[in-house]
């Protein structure tokens, strides 16, 4: 899709792997394609019965910059979705994924009521 | 991806198409699959030199509820990315989508500076 | 409180008085002080049974800029808090207040769930 | 204003003192009166040249839950407005105010922007 520069295989390192956030969930960024889309999983600590979603996203990098991150969960029969955006800290020793995330669940009859929001930030899963 | 349920062509209908925003950005829905991901073009009013972006989404339906919608663009060479997460609204008289949205620029240099936010409304392009 | 400018009588016209948003909740803003501060009232449109909740906030207009505004609502015994945040628009044909608003529901048990947020547009109201 | 209930001495305590969030800033809740405002200072570890500034909100509770709080600090002449909303965690062992930020910069000539977002959590100021 988006072709105006490569990725070198160190960014691809840098977000690979598996995350874990504050409440227990854990990212996990299976591939990094040259087109900057990513291909995961998500397992959430809560809420959706220990299932395990497909996620989708983007990663983005220019010159003077750190890495921006985006990644969705459509969380099938839950009817809702998340979207999550943010960024690899810049600091090799403490790396970090901070991100801020929308999630919507359209069934809400109250149209204010629809869309909750709050922050996860993902660090290394120890092994 | 998900398969839990098929998608009728009226949800399909009632989503595809031009829609714009109150800053006169252009959302474009090409199609929308069984397996729920969306495809289409953005063209934003504002900061990227009048280009069309590509974007990529879900959209996510359950019986007792309104339709989930949620895509993202990735800005390429601008370096930043944004996520559009939000509904349609259940009047058919009056349609529209409400999105809030995070646009992250990694690329600033405070960690506070990073993540903008606000909303936008989507409403039928009028031919 | 804060003293680095005084407010002029313009602007203080341009903000109060009565603001209806896009579900019908009403913003009542009565007075704005020298020290930037906003006495006022909210009656919203859904799930606080019609009453009338005291608001407080803040005004703040630099030269170069228009005004930004915030104020915040204690819901009392429905046990919640809100805080909108924006701007005034600076079109002065069509006076539009802006905001983004974070409401946290603490009682909620998960924490994931504690936090909803959206937009709402106040424009004057019409008597 | 509000008069549904007394807060304890207890709940006070629990919020009342120095805390310090990720950054590096520090908020410092200097009292809580009955009608649950609260008073109290600002230090931005960033942005503001080191001055301290003075923060005004509310706090929430009722019988089944935690506590809400609220609080927002106008920028003076820098021109922009933080509002914080979120809530105290219900672990005493690790007590922490978990917040989400807007923050509007009017100064700014696009709307879109004009509204920063993220979060902060503030723990207790080790002495």
């Amino acid at each position: 899709m988006m072709t105006f520069g490569s990725l070198t295989e160190a960014y691809s390192q840098n977000v690979s792997g598996k995350w874990i956030n504050e409440l227990g969930s854990m990212l996990v960024i299976d591939s990094i394609r040259a087109d900057h889309t990513i291909q995961g999983r998500y397992l959430s600590s809560s809420g959706v019965d220990g299932k395990i979603f497909p996620l989708f996203g983007f990663i983005n990098k220019i010159e003077s910059g750190n890495i921006g991150i985006s990644f969705t969960v459509h969380w099938g029969e839950y009817g809702s979705i998340t979207s999550w955006t943010g960024y690899l800290s810049s600091n090799d020793a403490d790396p970090y994924i901070k991100t801020m995330w929308h999630l919507v669940r359209p069934q809400e009859e109250n149209e204010w009521e629809r869309i909750i929001t709050n922050s996860s930030t993902f660090r290394p899963k120890v092994p």
